[in-house]
Parts: C-alpha cells; structure tokens; sequence
C-alpha cells in the first residue's frame, strides 16, 4: 500500500508508492527506461491494460477489444491506490496515512504516432470530454478532495510510453500547489470582489503583449512571472471555476485552440518535451466566485537545479513577451 | 538588466534574466551544452572568470593567479545583478522590480576531477569556510535579504560546468521555500516553544530507522517525507539557526561527515547527479530559536513529471527507511 506523508516543516505531502518500489542498484547509472516489446496503448493490445473504466466506441462494440477511438483505463503502476480508508495516524511529529487515491490513464487515441498537434478537432473535444467525465465520475466518491489531470509528452517530461496518452490522479488532500491558488485568489477577492484570472485576462486582452492565442472564449497567454521559457496558460475568458461544467461548444472550442496552440510550438520549438497540468476547482467546491481553471503548460527546455530547489525562484531566460510573439509569429 | 518578476495568484518571484537571453530557435532540439574548450575554472585559467572576491592561497602569490586552492568569483553570467536598486514597480495586476542581486562562484579545488567525495577533508573545510566567508560579508549589503548557497552535480541536475563549484545567490527577498520553512517553524514554535528540527533529530535518534551518519556534532538524516529517492538532510545535532555563525570545529566535523557521505552515496548509486542547498537562517534574523540550518542533498534519480509541478505533491519509490539503510551499509 503507498503511504502518503507529511514533512512536519513544511506540510508538504509526498506518496511513498511501494508499487514502484526499486532497488538501490536500479538507481545506479542511467534512468530506467521501458522494455522494448508492442505497445500496450495501441489497438489490438488491450489485454495489456487493465480493465477499461470508459471509452470512445463510434462503431459499438464491447469493452477491452478493438474498435475504440480513445480509452480510459486504470494505471497499471499507481501511485495511489483506489481501496481502503485513509486511516491517518501520527509517529512523534509525523504524520501519515493510507496513499488512497485514484490513478487513471487517457488513451488519447489508437494512433501511436499522433499528438495535440496532429489530432482531429472531434478527436482532442473527445479527451477533453474523457476528462469531464472522470472528474465528474470521481467526484462521487466522498474519500477524494481533487482530481489533478496532467500529461507528460517526451523522456525529459518525465514520460515513460510514448503513445499519446494523459493521466489523471485524484487525491484525498487538495494539492498545495491548487490551495496554495485558491488562498491567493480568495486574498485578491476579499480585497476587490473579483477573480484574479479575470483580471489578468482583462488586462492581458488590453496589452495583447502576452496574448499568444484566441478562439471563440478561450484565450492562451505567457504569464507574466513565467517559471519556465514558453510557459503558457490557457483559460476560459469569462470566469469558469470548475473544468467538469464545461459544456460541448465550449470543449470544441477549447480543441480547436490547444491543437493550434501545439502545431505552433511544434514549429517554434520542434516538438519539445513538455508537461500540461489541468487546475480546477476542488472536487468540493465547484462554484467559488475567486477560483478560474486554467491549463498550464510548461515546455521543457532548461533544467531546474539548486538554486530553484532550494528557492522556490525560477530562472527563465525568455522574456513572456518574446515567448509570445515568436509563438504568434508561428501560425504557419 | 535582469526583472524579479511576482506572480499575480500565489505570490511566487521569477527573475527574468535577460543576461543569459537566447533565441526561441536556440531552444529547438537538444539542450545547449558548453562549448569545449579549457576549463576556465582549472589553475592557469585564472583570466577565464570575472577578478576573484576570495581565496586560499597557503603559499602567498597574487590575486587572479595561480597557486590558489579555492577561489570564489563573480558569476560570469549573473541570474541578478550586483548593480542598482531594486525600485519596485506596477503594471496593473502585476509587480516587479530590478533584479538586484549578488551571484557568485566557489572554485572549490585546482583539481578538474576531484569532488565532495575525494576532496581531503582540510580541503573540504576551506570550501565550507568560504561559504561562512561570503555569507558574513554579503549580509552588510543592505539590500539583501538572503543568500542561497546550492551545488549542482552532473548534466541532469543542472551543472554546465564539469569542475567542482559551487555557488550562492543573493536575493534582496526571502525565497518562498525559506519563508515557508521559516513560518512552518514558527507555527511549531508557538505551539510546542521548541525547535522543530530539534525535536526531529531527537526522534530520529531514538528510532535510528532515518539515521545515515554522525559525526561530532552532526547527523545526515533521511527525512521523513522525502520529495526525491535518497534525499538526504544533514544537519547540527544541537541548535544553530546561522550557517556563518559555526566555528572552524563546526565546519571540520560537517567536512568529515560530507566526505563520508558523498562516498557511500557514490558507492550506492555510482555518482549520480545531484543538487544541495543550504537552507540557513535570514541575514536579518540570524539568531530564530525556531529555525536550524541544515543542508538538502537531493540525488536527481528519477523524473519531475506534470503530476509533480502540478500538485506539489511528490512521488518517491524508495521509503526513506529504505535509503538510510542502503546508506548505512555502504560503508565500504
């Protein structure tokens, strides 16, 4: 069972996932890469998945066979897992509990080639409608707190299959990195009465120095204090708190900007590795006024080291403003 | 001139550092790796670094000479600039100000191959003592808050530079890791009215699971809820909250125990890269009974995946127990 545990600092958690449990020696020398052998996320190879939770068949068909068009199946390493209670418990001035939790995988598509960028728009609305209804179907179970959906694209983006897929895991204690969010957003609000996102998206629409991308609600822009160099953000302009309420026009619509948004940094940045992170609302709190979701994506191309671990300050040696015309100028 | 730039939502600075600037096509492809050429750290090189702040010279000689055992230089490309004010400004929803800093380098050895963990331990305790060196002078700069001191070891851990240095920044703002560090121990002083780091090393050296090392005064710990595999802490059994303020005793004990540890790390993990930081007290508050210096050693093993950047949650696949031991037992 993976245990979740809280460094008594900080009150920061981390799981300790016994399933991934290695060996010293496996550390020793390079990063363990994956077997060779077929690809358990292609079609024909569903065997090799456990069991799937919900899928795309247009043509019908049962589950766990050929004939789908994406596919949500649990992961087959979780870092939580989804029995038990969580049972937390103290040791002198730590503390623990049971890592419960949900771990899922999005099979974006049966084709092991593709990716955001060579996707059909129906194909990309159809991954972000598996993720509102995951959300959606989580949120049932009173244990979770949050679903963070992400995806990890290339080696140096900490993926470990190529075939195009995401991840979702839903947790029992709302990320820091989300409350850290939602706190500075609920201090903005008691001081203005209005959501911080908005006003960024307000200000950022006037400037337009930061604007990399619009479509029909949606806009993608360089933050300000970006982390890392083409860090982007994509968000609904008007205020949505809760991903899962999105409704289908609004998810074409939001597919039509990400597919766009990735064919240009394909063009500006080659392909390069990246990670996208899904921040909504908490699973129990879908409706704050304060609160805006928003996808953060972050391109890996400078590595972190001492200093930002130790900092918690990031060094990015591109400029927003610049990140964001080149990203413009890419249109192809 | 390179811009602290804060973010809007949770209050996180990034320094946009316009000295290290580069094209978006630079960021195509492969990271960029150092240009070959001699090293301009190694002996005879002297004209290779900015003019010298500090050095050893146990057979007297010139400054920006040979005959030197370590020296600390200005960073050639600095993050934050010793120059200027910090002249704090709006843009709307957004803050920044100049990146006034001090960013510098410590040439720990002439010897292009040596390291933490074939340096003697004479000449480990000359780098330790050119830390408490920097620290003690940079606090009479008004205009800085802290100083970071951080080594980065091996490509994937951020180094560009194969000969052992090390290097500390001066920000004119406490770095939020600190800040959280520092306010997570002030919460525990006020409840307890003791040490949080005291009372860990007391628990973990009645349970010993954690323990790696002592040595006369200091432990090197497995914390308890460790981000990354075999994460090591190490730190002053007794009470210190100011890394400048240890005395010559002090900083050989910490050199002998270093040595120590880098070779069993080595041993176990055959010299994996690495980052350290070393977390001290604020250079204006330098006496907190709530806060104890202590130095984070995290082996870069494993990947920093989109679930990772996006929760703030970590996932480690070796227990800490599990660490120590292997540790322990690499004694050689």
């Amino acid at each position: 069972m993976p245990e979740l545990r809280k460094d008594p600092v900080v009150g920061r958690w981390v799981i300790i996932s016994t399933e991934r449990a290695r060996r010293p020696s496996d550390f020793a020398g390079q990063p363990v890469t994956p077997a060779g052998g077929p690809c358990v996320f292609c079609e024909g190879h569903e065997a090799g998945t456990p069991p799937e939770i919900l899928a795309g068949r247009p043509g019908g068909g049962p589950p766990n066979g050929p004939g789908w068009t994406w596919r949500v199946v649990p992961n087959k390493f979780p870092a939580l897992r989804i029995e038990g209670e969580l049972e937390p418990a103290g040791e002198g001035v730590f503390d623990r509990m049971n890592g419960v939790g949900a771990h899922e995988v999005v099979i974006e598509t049966p084709e092991h080639g593709a990716s955001f960028a060579t996707l059909s728009p129906d194909a990309l609305a159809d991954v972000l409608r598996a993720y509102r209804e995951r959300l959606a179907d989580l949120k049932k179970d009173p244990r979770f707190e949050y679903v963070l959906i992400f995806r990890n694209h290339g080696e140096a983006a900490g993926a470990s299959l190529e075939h195009p897929h995401s991840q979702l895991i839903a947790t029992p204690i709302i990320p820091v990195m989300v409350a850290e969010e939602l706190a500075g957003a609920a201090r903005y609000w008691e001081l203005k009465e209005r959501c911080v996102w908005c006003d960024v998206v307000r200000q950022e629409a006037r400037s337009r120095r930061r604007v990399v991308l619009e479509e029909d609600g949606f806009v993608a822009l360089a933050p300000f204090a970006p982390r890392f160099p083409f860090e982007t953000w994509v968000l609904p302009a008007r205020h949505r708190a809760a991903f899962e309420e999105s409704d289908p026009a609004e998810l074409r619509a939001l597919a039509a900007l990400l597919g766009e948004f990735f064919r240009r940094m394909g063009r500006v940045l080659g392909d390069p590795p990246f990670n996208f992170m899904l921040h909504t609302s908490p699973l129990r709190a879908p409706a704050l006024p304060s609160f805006h979701w928003h996808l953060e994506i972050i391109p890996k191309l400078t590595r972190v080291a001492g200093f930002e671990w130790g900092s918690g300050f990031f060094i990015n040696p591109v400029p927003p403003e610049d990140a964001a015309e080149a990203l413009r100028a890419g249109g192809g």
